[in-house]
């Protein structure tokens, strides 16, 4: 089993927590994004083609909360399933094919994990851990293996 | 001129602040590099041949001290001539030559900046002002587009 039930609770129960408020904090996961790597921005078709401010950006909020659930989704499936299995209106392999047009690269999965743990921590100041950062790592970490796998 | 006289003492001014504990907050730079893309420790030759932490190699904090005032250098530099004139023992070339060597891509760069400037809101918080990012922040693009036009 690559995650243990202990690592689904901690990511679940954080995810309880900050489930009311997820919009607001999966837009600061990505402004972070950008506020480390500002030319990822233009990666995006729907920032590109918008003169809306990125935080006003409803597409980016969308984007973002995709992203943030299905991270939080991958501990209980890789619970249940050993695999990520990333929802039942995609998948995998587009997931894969949309980063890879976009020129996406290593060092970008990187850099989102990093800007994910910060607004975890930020958002859940209180339940934060060591234990709590392995947890959501792991979920995210068999997430990217499970896109780039298809790259 | 590329940098305003301004912006020249608010970067020698911080600098004066944090000189005597540079070395230390030079290294707290490269490790919040790598905290962000770990990946990037395997690009230095010394980190890849060497067993001590990061935080206890002593290349890798001449490496940073080195990142550090070439930054600030910068900026008395760019008022002075209108360029970047990166050391006596140094060139804008070798370092070009070794950056690309190692694969540095423009990502890197950009992480790098947010790095430094976190570091320096962090080392003087009570001096951190967009006004002083602003001025960093010119300086480090300039140094970063000298090495970036001879790679």
């Amino acid at each position: 089993m690559v995650i243990t039930a202990k690592q689904e609770a901690l990511v679940v129960n954080s995810w309880n927590e900050m489930k009311d408020d997820a919009p607001t904090f999966a837009l600061k996961f990505f402004l972070r994004l950008f506020e480390i790597i500002p030319s990822a921005a233009k990666r995006f078709s729907f920032l590109r083609d918008s003169n809306l401010p990125l935080d006003k950006n409803p597409k980016l909020k969308a984007h973002a909360m995709g992203v943030f659930v299905m991270t939080c989704e991958a501990a209980t499936q890789l619970r249940k399933t050993g695999r990520v299995n990333v929802g039942a209106n995609t998948s995998v392999q587009h997931l894969a094919s949309v980063h890879f047009k976009a020129g996406v690269a290593d060092v970008h999965f990187e850099v989102l994990k990093f800007a994910l743990l910060e607004t975890i921590k930020e958002a859940v100041p209180y339940m934060w851990s060591e234990e709590l950062k392995e947890a959501w790592s792991e979920s995210y970490d068999h997430l990217v293996v499970a896109i780039k796998n298809e790259m």
